[in-house]
């Protein structure tokens, strides 16, 4: 009998404690919240990085100034340290506006594909072929392929409810579609742009050409303009004089830039939250991925002000050339790899500043689950929040960590516009809300605080 | 033994049966979900109600249009029956553009608020005491009110996180503000617009004069010009110069629009849904609730494209006078209750036309735990379309249903953009995302299948 009123004030004991704890960390995330979405300053970052800069390719002029804007905002951010850290970046430049008319009739909405050659500026006529993808290649054969401009025409699928998913399922079509019908004696590619609106808005967007495989001229044309070509293409022959002057220079010097705040506690254990600097060349790059690097910036922000004091060492990595090469993220694997380091999780965001629905967390097999049993005991905390935690992929750049055994977390905001906007000209500040902007860097600034606090184990 | 045998058997065909039946369940939710992202015709329904009628303030011409646009549209959807709802609303006329000025000063952007009285074309001008709620004129007494312009200048709060909670936290300034400041001799009354955007859009909405108060003008202002009137107080005196010319006029006839589809099983056990067809006048009620009526006209869309025969009779309302009277769901309750009708369940959408997020549910105490325990045997096939079921409010316009004890429902989007365009002259079709407003309508009809199919019991 008294074992069992010993044992029972134990337990009431424990549980009071278990309850206690989650009323702090309640409280704390709270905070975090509503710090952030009063005094976070991450729209205004974005707004000044989105207009006095604008597009961030690798390589060129924008790319070099959002490096020297962002360390400039970290070094106020309450970091022990901010360091560049170098990488060679490829350097394509898309040349004079590009041009994709039909011949005696009207001009399509268009854009070079990153990494595409250029026609010249001559350009070049040729007719042209519908495909529904890669696999018609085969299909139709280099008879009928050979001398003409190939036209990718398979949509993203709308009854997808996750538009990543239909982006997944159609984007092959730009990345391949000019390198494998060169094989078969196509002079040039053409593609749907990947959007599920209807609209003029031309979607760039990386090409890539494979080894070994002749180099054609690569572009995307607005979902209008390919829904009218390809109803064009029904009755007759449609003839196409395209024209961009394109061209693959030298690689560059570039940086990602790097935060770090070490760890009272465990230091060798290292969080990382990032996005990725650089964006496409046309638009500003305020979704893809200005979002995701003001969020990273804002989650040292906010711990700075509510006084936090990591346990573990927290990086904000902001990395450059997700969009065409992936060297920064690869370049910080390397290094990391090299000093022994262990990264306990890693954070991207790179979907987004849409309003948050979760995270998708990815490890090695053998880990996963354990690790995410830790996480998914959290829920509690993060579902009034609206957060979820799925299995699934993380982000482009921190995907090389995987080898070093930690946690890989995804942030997904809501999907439903982010292909309106994605690589286009009108991917700019004004397409982002400043409450939905907020909630995101709060999401990852809980996460981050939770993880921090109580490891994965 | 044998009966271990037979018994495990019988479980094993029990368990077969619920998976069967939850499979065709998931297939069927899909196909709504496939029917309403690809032939869905909400979005060019909501287009043309917006761009064509435009603002439908009860007892107004667009008004009036709008029963007729909505029930020759209905009137193709498989309905077996279509009919108009009298009821009685009021009519309130804006007047002439209104003004607020600074004497001295700038032009403040403003709106009347609905059911104001006028000015005057002469105008007023007096001194502006600023309060931070109702509260406030008790604590400052007539002394310093009476013959003032009082200005409440309470924000939403910005850490809550449904941004409805924050409205429910200041909207009782524009509601009741007027009519309690009159007691305290104030001359009019000036309200921060309910928003938690920093903009120069006023936002309009209904301000009540409670009975035997003296009717005074009752204005908005844009929140950046509310901060800026209240900037210029803390230094100074301000006086206002105020113009408007609303009043209200004799009542007039309207009509809420209803369709049924006469249930093939359980014709007495009625399943609504529905959204308010009037809107503000300023705009064109694009989200307030344009996409609740298109929402609840493409449920009969699709359920007719499927091929789907409800159980239970179906009813499509698009009620009249939500925003400043409720006439036409006072009207459709009182009729509903005289017949002696039982809705099993009725659903409004009165949130915008955003992701959904899910439904909030309501009934009287006694019956809603078996209501709710039955509808969340659902939440796995709800879950992958990002929609949880939460206990709440439902609908003004289903709220008169209550007594008849069936459950009340509403639909719940992301909440985070609402009040960007809610009341304003912004809230307009280029507001509304296309995919987010199908997504909403494929949510509510996968709802409405599984509760016409299951019942509630």
């Amino acid at each position: 009998m008294f074992n069992k009123i010993l044992f029972s004030l134990f337990l009431t004991f424990v549980l009071f404690n278990v309850q206690a704890q989650n009323d702090d960390d309640a409280l704390k995330i709270k905070e975090i919240y509503n710090h952030t979405l009063t005094q976070g300053d991450c729209y205004q970052w974005l707004y000044d990085m989105t207009t006095q800069i604008g597009g961030r390719l690798a390589g060129s002029e924008g790319a070099d100034r959002s490096v020297l804007f962002t360390k400039t905002i970290l070094d106020t951010l309450g970091a022990d340290k901010v360091w560049l850290q170098e990488c060679e970046v490829p350097h394509w430049d898309r040349g004079i506006p590009e041009l994709v008319r039909i011949v005696g009739g009207k001009t399509l909405n268009s854009t070079a594909l990153g990494g595409t050659i250029g026609t010249g500026e001559a350009g070049l006529t040729a007719n042209v072929i519908e495909l529904q993808g890669l696999d018609d290649l085969e299909v139709l054969g280099e008879e009928k392929i050979k001398g003409k401009i190939v036209f990718y025409n398979r949509p993203m699928d709308p009854t997808q409810i996750r538009t990543f998913n239909a982006y997944g399922g159609a984007v092959d079509q730009r990345v391949f579609g000019a390198s494998r019908a060169s094989k078969y004696g196509a002079v040039a590619a053409i593609v749907r742009s990947m959007t599920l609106k209807q609209d003029d808005n031309p979607h760039t967007g990386v090409s890539i050409y494979e080894d070994g495989a002749e180099q054609i001229p690569s572009l995307a044309i607005s979902t209008n303009d390919a829904n009218y070509l390809s109803k064009m293409l029904k009755n007759q022959e449609v003839q196409l004089y395209i024209r961009n002057t394109s061209k693959n220079l030298a690689p560059k010097t570039s940086h990602s830039v790097i935060a770090e705040i070490k760890g009272t506690d465990f230091p060798d254990e290292i969080i990382l939250v990032g996005g990725h600097l650089d964006s496409w060349d046309i638009g500003s790059g305020a979704h893809d991925d200005g979002a995701g690097c003001v969020h990273a910036m804002q989650v040292f922000q906010t711990l700075k002000a509510i006084g936090y004091k990591p346990k573990r060492t927290l990086r904000c990595v902001l990395f450059m050339n997700e969009e065409n090469g992936l060297k920064g993220g690869l370049a910080y694997a390397e290094e990391s790899n090299k000093n022994n380091e262990f990264h306990l999780a890693a954070i991207e965001s790179d979907a987004g500043g849409f309003t948050p629905r979760g995270f998708s967390c990815d490890a090695q097999d053998s880990i996963f689950a354990d690790y995410f049993k830790k996480l998914t005991s959290w829920s509690d905390l993060l579902e009034p929040y609206g957060l979820s935690l799925v299995k699934g992929g993380s982000g482009a750049d921190i995907n090389p960590l995987k080898s070093q055994n930690g946690l890989l977390i995804g942030f997904r905001p809501d999907s439903q516009r982010y292909f309106d906007y994605h690589h286009t000209r009108i991917d700019n500040i004004d397409a982002v809300n400043k409450r939905e902007l907020e909630l995101g860097a709060a999401s990852i600034t809980s996460l981050v605080y939770l993880i921090d606090k109580y490891g994965l184990k």
